[in-house]
C-alpha cells in the first residue's frame, strides 16, 4: 500500500508499506480521507518546530477517516463496511493522568504523526491501517471528508468544554485557520451572544463570516480595528487565541473584560506578555492542548446536525497529489482545510 | 387606562388605574404585549399558590414588552419610540446580597405581580406603566410578542448558566410548558448533543419536537419511556425539571448519569425523594429562581438571532378578552404562551 | 486464620478461612486494626439496610491497615514491615466511568464487604489479606488504628472536593457520628471560618467540640436551635449532611444561604424533603459516594499532621472481642469509632 | 495631624493636614498601626512603578487599623471604642463591575494611597482618617498589629479563592516578601498537603518554615533545586508567584503538573513566558488583583485564630521614624512586615 512519509523540511515522499493485520480488539481500515493539519505543515515545510524535529522518516498523518475493511478477534460495535473517524490518541490507559481521566497528557501517549517520542510515532495517512476498535467512532450519514474532520474538531470542543459554559458569551477569535474556523463554528454552537474574529487575509474572514461570525476585521489593513471594544475596561468574555502570535494575545488584552478567559490553541513557542495588565485584569490564560473522548462527542454532534464543517474542506486532492495538497493547504489565502482522498 | 386585576380565585377584573407619571431615571411604557406565566394562572385559578395567598386586589403580569412614551430626568440610552422589554426584577441593589451580584436573592425584591410580601407588588398588565430605565432592554427588530418572550427566556438561561456547559451534553426535559419549552430551546443553543422531552400531552410534544427536541416520550401513554436510557447506570447529564412533579424528578434519576445535574425549575412543594438513590450516583439537585442580568442577554440572543421563541407564542388576545385569554392559557392541550395585547 | 463472619441480623461469628497468596502485583497483609463502619453494624443488627440484604455469609470490614508480609511478583514501592493502609476500593479500571477517572461509580466495584452484588464481595476483616499494591497506602509515621481511619477519612475528603473550596466559610455539620465528626476535622483544616454541629447527645456533641466544632447544638433538649440562624435568609453556605435524618435536611433549609451548598453524607432512603423552598434558595443538594484517588490524599494529610483523628478512636477490642465491639460501636452515648485489634 | 507624604523618589515627608469630620454614615478613625506594602515602597524608593507615577504629593498608606473615635449620624454596628481594621477598598457600588459583586474591578474604584488616577487617591497613613462605617471590620480580640495585616490577608485570601480548594493539593509559593509568607499561611490553613517556598535569602526562608511551608529552597545558593519535582510531567498543582520575576514564573512550569493553576500575585510588567510549554501542559495562569469582600473574612478567620499572621510583623516604629521605617521594610534580609505605630 501507498504511505505520505516525510523525511525532512520539503522532502515529502509516496511510499510503499506492507498492509498491516489486525490483532484482538482491533480493526483494518481502508483510509478514506486525511486532513492536512497545521503540524504536518510544519514537519513538511521546516523539518519540525522548535525543538521537535524529524530524525528518521515518518509517515504523516491524524485527521483520518475510513471504512472498517476486515475485524480482528474481540472486536464489537463494529462491522465491516462502516464509515468511521478514527481518533489519533492512543493513551496507555494506566499512567496517573490515564486513571485520572486526563487521557491527553498520558505519559506514553502515541498520537499518530509525532515525532515528540524516539522513534517516531507514525501517522496514518497511508491506504489501510490498523486501529484498535476503541479509537473508531462510527460515522454513518457523514461524508469521509465531515468524518475526518472529527479530529480537529476535537481540540475546539476541547478547549469550549475547558473555557465553559458559552451561552451568551462575547467571544473574540483571533487567528482564522482551521482552528479558528472551527472555533467559530463552536462558539456559534454553543450559544455565543456576539462572535468577533480577527486575521490577516480576507479569504479566511469572509469564510469565519460565512460560518457564523457576527463581525471580522482584518487586522493587517486596520490594526486598530480592537480598540472599539475597549471602553469600561474590556467586551469580551472569552478569547479563542488561534494564530500563536504573541502581538494577537497582547492585542486583545485591552478588549477583555475583567475576569475574562483567553484559550491558547495556537502553539508558538517563547511570547512576551504584558502579565502585569493579565494581573490587575484578573484575566485568565489557560492552555487547550488535544482531547481525549471529546472525539466522539464531536462525531456525535455531526451527525446530530449541531454544527456543519462542510465549508471548511476547502480542497480534496487525490493520494497521487500530496505534495500539491500540502503546498495548497499552506496557502492561507486559498485553503482552510485541505484534505488527501485515499479513495475517489 | 385599564388594568387586569385579580380579586381572588376566578376573580378577574378589568379595572380602571391612573396613569402613572415617571420620575428621574425612569421612562413611561405604552404597554404592547403581556404573556400569562404559570403563576399569574395560579393566582387566577387558585387565588395563589402553597403559603402564597391573594390578601388584596393585585394587577398580575410580569412577561411584559412595550413602547416607551416619555421619559423622566436623567435617562439616558432610551428614545421616545423604542420597543422595549421590561424585566420585572426590580431589586434593592443594596442588600448583601445584591453587593454580591446574587440580585434574585435581593432581600428587598420587588417583583412585579408578587403576593408574596403584603402590601402586595403589582404587576405590569395595564396599559401603561413607570419602569426604572434600567429595567428597560431595547428589542429593536423583534416583535413586541417575542420582547415579552425574554422574562420566562431569561428564567431558562439563569438555569442554563446554573447548570454549566451544555457542549455536547445529553440533555432531559421533563414537562413541556413554557418554560420546558425554552429549555429545549436553550439546550439546543447551546450546543447539547441530544435533547430527549418529556410530557403527558401530544400537543406539547409536537411543540417539543417542532422546536428541537430529538425524541420526545408521552409519559401518560408510555410511562415506562425511559427505562430505555438506563442501561450502564444511565445516560443523561442534564435534566431540566420543569413539571414541578415529584415522580417526574424520581422517575429520572436511574436514567440520570452519575454526577449528573438536575436543575429545578418547576416549583410542587414538598417532594418525597429517593434521596439514597441520588446519593449514591453524586447526583446534583439544584434550585433555580427567577434571573436578573440574564433578562439583557436574553434580549440580545433573540436579537441576534441565537434562539426562535415565536413558535411558543400560541394565542394572542386583546385586552378585552383577558379572561378568556387566561382559560386558554390554563389548557395545556391547546396554549403554550397566550399572550395578551394592550394595543392591536 | 480467623474471620469476621456477619450471617445475618445479630448472627456474627468468628470462623477460620484460610490464608491466602499473593498473585503478580499483590502483596500479604497481616491485619492490624478494623474499623467498625455504619454499614457493618446494619448488616450486625439488621442483616442489611434498605434493598441491600445479606442472602450468604459475609466478612465485614473495610476500614483497615496492616502490615505488609510478602510480596508477589513486579510489586514496586513497597516492602515486608511496611505498615499500609488498605482502601477497599477496587474498581475495575476499564469500564466508561473509570476511564472518566470516576472510579467510583465502576460498573465493576468490588469494594470490601458489600452484599450489594450476589456473590457478595468479602471484606476485610480477617488476620490476613491478599490486596493489590495500589491499593495500598505507605503509613510510615502513624498508628496502625490512624491508618484504619484513612477509609472514612477519603469519604469526607471525597465530599469536602466536591463541595469546593471550604476557606472562610460558614459549615454546618447535621449528625455527629464519625462521618461527621471527620466533616468537622476536615472543615477545621479547610479552613472554614465557622463550624456549627447539631447532634442529639452530649457525647457526640463533647466530642465536635473537642475536635473543632465552635459552636455545637443539643437538637434532642434544643429543638429550636438552629433558628438563631435564619435571618437575612440563611447563615451558612455549607452543609455536610451527616445524619441521613430527613428532618435534619429539611431543618437545616430555613438557615442555608441562597445558593448554598449541602453535601448529602448520610444514606438515609427516601426523603419528603421541602423542594420548593429549595428551589427558591437556590440551594443544592449534591450527594457524595464513596471516594478513590481521595484514599492516598488521607494517608499523606494524616502524615503530614494537617489533621488529628486520633482523638476519635474511642475504644480498640481485640479480635475475640468482636462482638462486643459490635455492640459498643452501635451506641453513640459511649462510642465514634471502635476497631478491633487483629493483633496486640 | 500627622501624615506621611510622599512627594517623589526618597522624598517621604511628615506634614500636617487638619483631622477630617465624620459625614452621614461615617466614622472618625484614630489611627493606630499602619504597615508598610511594596507599593507604598515603590512610591518612596522610586516615585511609582512602571506607568504608575507620582505627579503630585500623595499620602501613603492602606494597610490600617484603628480605634472608632466618633460616629457621624445614621451609622450602625460600629462603636467609639471599638478597634477596627479598616479597607482600603472603596468601589463605587454602581457601575456594571460592582452590579456583578466584582468590586475590585470597580470603574471609579478610590483605594487609598493610588497614584493611578490624577488627581491621586490620598493614602491612610494620618492619625486621625474618616471612612465610611462599610469599611470597617470590628476587630476584637485582635492586636492593632494584626488587624493592619487584614489587607495584605484579604489579597492572598482573595487569590485563594480564585485558585479555588487547597485541600489536599501540592502548593509551591515562589517569593516570600509579605504576600508569599501569607500565601504559606493560607495554603497551610486550607489545607494543603504539601507546601513548597522559593526565595532567595535565608531569613525569609526561615520564615516561610517557621510559618507553615513543609519544605524551602534558596534560589540563589540552589537554583536547581526545583528539578526534583519535574518527574511525571510535574508534582505541583497550584502555584501562588509571589515575586514579579519571569524567571521564577518560566522555571516553575516544568514542575507543575498538566492542569495545574498559577496564581500570579506578583507585579511585574511584561515577561517572557514559555507559552508552548504551559499549553501543552495546559496549565491555566491566572491573575488576582486585590480583594473586596476577603476583607471581612480575613478579620473573622484571625479572630477564630483560623491562622496566625503575629510572626509576620517584624518591626513596628512610631510615626516620628517613618523614614527609617521606610527603609528598613526595603530590606529583605531583616523584615518581613514592617508597621508604623501611630499610637505607642
Amino acid at each position: 500500500m501507498k504511505a505520505i512519509v516525510a523525511h525532512g523540511a520539503k522532502d515529502l515522499r509516496i511510499e510503499t508499506r506492507e498492509i498491516p493485520k489486525p490483532g484482538p480488539g482491533e480493526v483494518l481500515i481502508r483510509m478514506a480521507r486525511g486532513g492536512i493539519c497545521g503540524s504536518d505543515l510544519h514537519y513538511y515545510n521546516h523539518g519540525g518546530f522548535g525543538t521537535v524535529r524529524l530524525k528518521e522518516p515518518m509517515i504523516l498523518g491524524h485527521e483520518v477517516s475510513g471504512t472498517v475493511q476486515a475485524l480482528g478477534p474481540d472486536v464489537t460495535g463494529l462491522a465491516a463496511g462502516d464509515l468511521v473517524a478514527v481518533s489519533p490518541s492512543r493513551p496507555c490507559y494506566n499512567c496517573t493522568y490515564c486513571l485520572d481521566g486526563a487521557h491527553n497528557h498520558c505519559l506514553n501517549m502515541r498520537f499518530y504523526g509525532s515525532a515528540m517520542p524516539f522513534p517516531h510515532i507514525q501517522g496514518a495517512f497511508c491506504e489501510y491501517i490498523v486501529a484498535d476498535a476503541r479509537q473508531c467512532a462510527v460515522a454513518t450519514g457523514l461524508t469521509a471528508g465531515e468524518a475526518a474532520m472529527a479530529e480537529p474538531l476535537s481540540v475546539v470542543l476541547h478547549a469550549a468544554r475547558r473555557a465553559g459554559d458559552l451561552m451568551g458569551k462575547k467571544v473574540l477569535i483571533t487567528g482564522c485557520g482551521p482552528i479558528g474556523q472551527l472555533a467559530v463554528l463552536v462558539a456559534r454552537a454553543g450559544g455565543a451572544a456576539r462572535i468577533v474574529a480577527t486575521d490577516m487575509t480576507g479569504f479566511t474572514l469572509d469564510m469565519a463570516k460565512a460560518v457564523g461570525a457576527d463581525i471580522v476585521h482584518n487586522i493587517a489593513t486596520d490594526p486598530n480595528a480592537l480598540e472599539a471594544y475597549a471602553a469600561d475596561k474590556g467586551y469580551f468574555d472569552l478569547l479563542f487565541e488561534c494564530s500563536g502570535v504573541a502581538a494577537a494575545l497582547a492585542g486583545a488584552v485591552p478588549v477583555m473584560r475583567p475576569g475574562g478567559v483567553i484559550m491558547q490553541l495556537g502553539l508558538g513557542g517563547d511570547m512576551s506578555l504584558p502579565v502585569q495588565a493579565m494581573t490587575a485584569k484578573e484575566l485568565e490564560l489557560r492552555g487547550s492542548f488535544r482531547f481525549h473522548a471529546e472525539f466522539f462527542t464531536a462525531v456525535q454532534m455531526m451527525k446530530n446536525k449541531r454544527l456543519d464543517v462542510t465549508p471548511l474542506i476547502t480542497q480534496t486532492l487525490p493520494l497521487d497529489e500530496a505534495i500539491a495538497a500540502f503546498d495548497l493547504a499552506s496557502d492561507r489565502t486559498k485553503a482552510i482545510k485541505a484534505q488527501i482522498a485515499f479513495v475517489s
